[in-house]
C-alpha cells in the first residue's frame, strides 16, 4: 500500500525512541513536541495512499455499516443525555458533534481507522456535571460545560506535547477488560432505564410494547451475528447478514412499531427532534463562555482534568484495539498527533455546546478487513474419516484509507437536514434500548473476565490439555478475576452516584496497580498467560516510544499466551457491531 | 431385573412370530387375540420387578419432573380447547382424564414407561367436531363426542384383537419426522393464538405483557436446557438445571406476573377454574349417551374411526420413541395389550365427557435413564496437545418400573382438590403460550427435516468427510425433504379448516407412500442413509411380529445410517422437556 522502500519505512518508523538518549533528553516529558513531530513525519508519506487505496467496494460497504454502527449508539446515548441535562444536549448537538469529529479526524487524523464520536461515558459525564451544577446555579450549566471542555482541551494539548501518551503502552488487558466489563454493565443498565422511562412517561402499554421491541431487536442482531460465524450458506452471504445486522434489525423493528392496529395505536415514544441545524435550546451555536464568573471558571478545571483522563484512557484504548495485532496493518500509528487533534475537537465542542466526541470501538477497522474463512483439517488417528474439519478465520488485509471515514461524516451531515431528521423521528426509543442491550452484552460476552469465569466453571476433563490457563493454579485465576471484579464493581457503584465523574480515576488506577502490585501476587509466567499488552501491534508501538518494561516480566513478547492460543485455534475474534464500544 | 434365565426369556420374547405359519394362521388379522395374549405372557413375568426395581432416588426425581412436563402442556391444550368447545372441556376434565390414564396405564399397562395424557391434537379434534356439530345442533355436542369415543373404543379393540398394531413396524422416520414437524408448527401457531386472545379479551396492556412473559419463559427453559448439554459445572448440577427447567421457569414467571406494581396491575388472564371434582358445565359425570338420536349415533362413527387412526399413529409412535434403541431397555414391549387398554380409556373418557388421553413423548423414559457424560479423546497427529477432547453422553441403564408413573397419577389427583386448583388459578395464560413455544420449537429444532435442510445449506468444505449424507446426491436429499414438506404443508393447511379432523389420514398416508412410492424414486442405499425405522429396538420388535420388509430394502439392519453416525459422534439426543410431544 505504500510506495516507500521497506528499509526507509523501517527507519522512519523506528526513529521515535528514547533508547540511547542521555540527560534531559531521556526524559519524555521534556522533549516537547517530539512525539507529535515524529507522528506527523511517520504518517505523512502515507497520506496520498490513504486516498488512492480507497477505490474498492469494501469502502462503500464500510461507509454504510459504520454510519449505522456510529449513529445508532450515538442517538441512544443522546436520548439518555437529553433527558438528564434539562434537554440541553439534543439530537442536533449529537449529529453536529459526530459530523465535526468525522470531518476533522478523517481529513487530519494520523489514524483514520479510529472513528471518533459520541460515547455513553461522555453522556454519563455530562449529566453528572448537570446534577452537580444544578445544586448551585442551574443557568450556568452551558457555560460551565464550555469551560470544562476548554480546560480539558488544554490538558489534552499538554499531554500530547509532553509525550505523555507514551505511557499508554503500559495498558494491558487487565485494565481494558475491566473497563469493557464496566461499560457493558452500564449500558445494560441504561437499556433498562430507557424502558422504565417509557413506562413512566407513556404508560404501561407503551412500556410493555417497548420491552418486546427491545428484546426482539437484541435477539435479531445477536442471531444475525451468530449466523455470520456459522458455516451455513456461502461466506459472502452470511458475512453480509452479520455486517448489516444493525441495518436489517433497525429497519425491521422501526417498521414493526408503525404497523397499523394495536401496534401503531400504542403510542410509544419516538426520538425527539427539533428544527434542523439549530441548537435544541433557543440559543446560538456559540456559547457565551466569557459571561461566566471567574470562580466557576476555575471550578470547571478539575472537571476538565477528569474529561482528559477519561479520553486519555478511552480514546487511546479504542485506538489501540482498532490497531490491534489481529489486523494486518501496514501503515503506522500516531497517538500524540491524534490526541492533540482530540484536544481541538474538545475545544470546538466546548464553545459550541455540543457533546465532546472521542474514540469508538474497532468496528471500522473490522469493516475494512478482508477476512477469509478457510478450512482447517486436523488429522486424527482414528474414526471420523481420519480427520476433523473446522472453519478458521484469517484476516488477510486491511483497506487502510480515510475515504470511508470521510463519507460517513458526509452522511451524518446529510442526517442533520429536515427530511432525514423526520426519518429519525420515526424511530421508537425502544429500539435504542435494544441498541444498549446489544452493545452492552457484546462487551460482556466477549470479555476476558467472563471467559476466565467460564474456564473455572468448566469441567476440567473437557478442557484441551494444551490450554495455557491450565498452567496457572485455579486459585490464582480466581484471584486475578477477583481483582478485576473489585475494580468493575467499584466503578459501576460510583457511576450510580453523583461521584460518577470520578470513574476514570478508578479505571486508570488499575494500570499502576497492574504494573506494581500484581507482580507481587503473581509470577511472571502466570501474568504472561493471563494478561496481554493492549498495544501489541508493532505499527502501534512505533508511536509509543518502545515496548514497555514491567517489573519481573522482562520479555513483552511472551505476553498474552492465552489470547494467542485462542486465536490460533479459532482465528481472531471478529469485531461485530455489538462488540465493545465505549 | 428379571429372574428368568436368559434362555427362557429369549424364547418367550421371540414366540410371537408368523414365520413358518401356514394357511389362515399366517394371516395376522385372523389370529384373534394372538398379539394381546403374547404381550401379556411376555410382560407379566416382569410385573413384580416393576415394583421392586423402583426404590431409587431417580424415581422421585422422575415423578416430579413428569408431573410438570405432563401437566403444563395438558393445561395449555385445555385452555385452547376450553375456549373453542363452548367451555365444555375445562381444567377439571383435563385433570380427571390425565389422572385416569395415569392410574390405568401405570397399574395395567404393558409399557409403563409410556405416559398417557392429553395432547394438543385431541384438543384440535374436539374443537373441530364442536365446529361441525354446532352447524347442525349445538346441544348434542356432549352426546355426540361420547358416541365418537365409543366408536373409537370399538375400533381400538378391533385393531388390538386383530393384531393390526403389527403394521406399526413399517413406520419410519420419513413419516414420524413429518408428523413431528407438523405438530411443532401447530403448537407455535397455538402459542400465537393464545397471545392474540389475550389482546382481544384483556386489552393491549395485558397482551403486550403476555408476549413478554411467553418469550422470556421460552428463553428461560431453552437456555436451561442448553446449559444442561454444555460442559459448565458438574454433570449432576447442570443435569438438574436442565431436568427441572420447566419447574424453575414456571415458578419464576408465575411469580413474575404477581409482582406488585405495574405487573400485578396489568390484569392478564389466568387459568380458569371451577368447583373441585365437578364437571365444568352443570352436569353429572356420566354423559346421557342413550339420549342421542340414532342418526347422530351413526354420524359419529366416521369421527370415531378418525380418532382411532390418530391414536393408532400418535400413541404408537410415542410408545416406539419411548422405547427407541438409544435406551438400553431390558424389559419387552406390549403394543397390542396397550392399544386394547387405550380403547378402554377412550371409552371411559367418552361416557364421562372428558378429553380422550393418548401416548405422550418419551420424556418419561429419558427421566429414568441413567446418563453418563464421559470424555472422548481423539488423538491427532498435530497441534492442540496431540488430542481433541469432547464430551460424549452414553445411556448406561434405564430404571424400568411403574411406580413413578403411578405416583405422578396420585399427584394429578391431588391437583384436582380445591387448594391446588387455586394454585393453578395463579398461573397466567401467557405462561402456557410459552409452553406452546417451548414444546413446538423443541419438536422443530431437533427434527430430521430441519437437520437435512441445514445440511444442504452448510458449506460443503466444513462437513466431515465420513458424513453418510455425503453419499447421497444433493438433489435426492432435496427431493426427500420436498416429499416431507408437502405432507407437512398439506396437514398444517387442513388443520386450519373445518376439515382438520382429516389430518390423521394424511399422516398415515405417508406410510404406504414411503413403502411403495419412495423406493421408485430413491435407491435402497439412499433410503438406508436418510430414513430409519421408528421401531428400531429389538425389545419393541418382539411385540410387532418381526422386522418389516421394505420393497428393495431387504436388510432392515442397514437402516438409519445418518442417525447412527450422529449418535456415534455426539451420543444419543437427550429427550428434554421441550422435545417432541404430540
Amino acid at each position: 500500500m505504500s510506495s516507500d522502500e521497506p528499509l526507509t519505512r523501517e527507519k522512519s518508523w523506528l526513529s521515535y525512541t528514547y533508547e540511547g538518549r542521555k540527560g534531559w533528553k531521556s526524559l519524555r516529558a521534556l522533549n516537547l513536541f517530539r512525539g507529535v513531530y515524529h507522528d506527523v513525519r511517520r504518517r505523512l508519506p502515507y497520506y496520498w495512499s490513504d486516498i488512492t487505496d480507497a477505490w474498492t467496494y469494501c469502502v462503500v460497504a464500510s461507509t454504510i455499516r459504520m454510519y449505522f454502527v456510529n449513529m445508532l449508539p450515538a442517538i441512544a446515548y443522546t436520548l439518555d443525555m437529553y433527558r438528564r441535562t434539562g434537554e440541553f444536549y439534543g439530537i442536533n448537538e449529537a449529529l453536529f458533534s459526530s459530523a465535526m469529529a468525522a470531518m476533522i479526524f478523517s481529513v487530519l487524523g494520523a489514524q483514520p481507522l479510529t472513528i471518533v464520536g459520541i460515547t455513553g461515558l461522555i453522556s454519563l459525564f455530562n449529566y453528572t456535571i448537570y446534577d452537580i451544577v444544578t445544586i448551585y446555579k442551574p443557568v450556568i450549566y452551558p457555560n460551565f460545560m464550555c469551560w470544562t471542555a476548554i480546560w480539558a482541551a488544554i490538558f489534552h494539548w499538554i499531554v500530547a506535547v509532553c509525550n505523555l501518551c507514551d505511557y499508554m503502552r503500559y495498558v494491558t488487558d487487565f485494565s481494558s477488560e475491566s473497563f469493557g466489563a464496566y461499560v457493558g454493565i452500564i449500558y445494560c443498565i441504561k437499556g433498562v432505564e430507557e424502558l422504565v422511562i417509557e413506562f413512566t412517561t407513556h404508560g404501561n402499554t407503551a412500556g410493555f410494547m417497548s420491552i418486546i421491541i427491545a428484546i426482539l431487536y437484541f435477539l435479531t442482531i445477536y442471531g444475525l451475528e451468530r449466523l455470520g460465524s456459522s458455516t451455513i450458506w456461502k461466506p459472502w452471504f452470511r458475512g453480509l447478514l452479520a455486517d448489516y445486522a444493525y441495518v436489517i434489525g433497525t429497519i425491521f423493528w422501526v417498521g414493526f412499531s408503525h404497523i397499523p392496529g394495536n401496534l401503531k395505536a400504542t403510542h410509544v415514544s419516538f426520538v425527539p427532534i427539533t428544527r434542523a441545524f439549530y441548537p435544541t435550546q433557543p440559543r446560538g451555536w456559540l456559547i457565551h463562555f466569557w459571561e461566566l464568573d471567574a470562580k466557576w471558571v476555575f471550578a470547571a478545571l478539575p472537571f476538565g482534568f477528569l474529561v482528559m483522563l477519561l479520553f486519555y484512557y478511552d480514546h487511546k484504548v479504542s485506538s489501540l484495539t482498532a490497531q490491534a495485532r489481529q489486523f494486518p496493518l501496514k501503515k503506522p500509528a500516531g497517538f500524540h498527533w491524534d490526541f492533540f487533534l482530540l484536544g481541538c475537537t474538545t475545544f470546538l465542542a466546548g464553545i459550541t455546546g455540543i457533546p465532546m466526541p472521542n474514540g469508538l470501538a474497532p468496528v471500522h477497522t473490522d469493516s475494512l478487513t478482508i477476512y477469509e474463512t478457510s478450512l482447517r483439517t486436523i488429522s486424527t488417528s482414528e474414526g471420523e474419516g481420519a480427520e476433523i474439519r473446522r472453519p478458521i478465520v484469517t484476516a488477510t488485509a486491511v483497506v487502510e484509507q480515510r475515504i470511508s471515514h470521510f463519507l460517513m461524516g458526509l452522511l451524518i451531515i446529510g442526517t442533520m437536514t429536515r427530511p432525514l431528521l423526520i426519518v429519525l423521528h420515526t424511530m421508537p426509543a425502544a429500539v435504542f434500548a435494544g441498541v444498549f442491550f446489544t452493545v452492552g452484552w457484546g462487551s460482556i460476552e466477549s470479555n476476558g473476565v467472563l471467559q476466565k469465569v467460564i474456564f473455572l466453571a468448566r469441567e476440567n476433563r473437557f478442557i484441551q490439555r494444551d490450554e495455557p490457563l491450565l498452567t496457572v493454579r485455579r486459585r490464582k485465576i480466581a484471584l486475578y478475576i477477583a481483582c478485576q471484579s473489585v475494580g468493575v464493581a467499584a466503578t459501576v457503584a460510583i457511576s450510580q452516584t453523583i461521584a460518577a465523574i470520578g470513574f476514570p480515576i478508578l479505571i486508570i488506577a488499575l494500570i499502576p496497580f497492574r504494573a506494581w502490585v500484581m507482580p507481587r501476587w503473581f509470577s511472571a509466567e502466570e501474568l504472561d498467560v493471563m494478561d496481554d499488552l493492549t498495544a501489541n501491534n508493532s505499527a502501534v508501538l512505533a508511536s509509543l516510544g518502545r515496548p514497555p518494561r514491567f517489573p519481573g516480566q522482562p520479555d513483552h513478547e511472551r505476553f498474552g499466551q492465552e489470547r494467542r492460543y485462542s486465536e490460533q485455534r479459532f482465528g481472531p475474534a471478529r469485531q461485530r457491531a455489538g462488540s465493545i464500544r465505549r
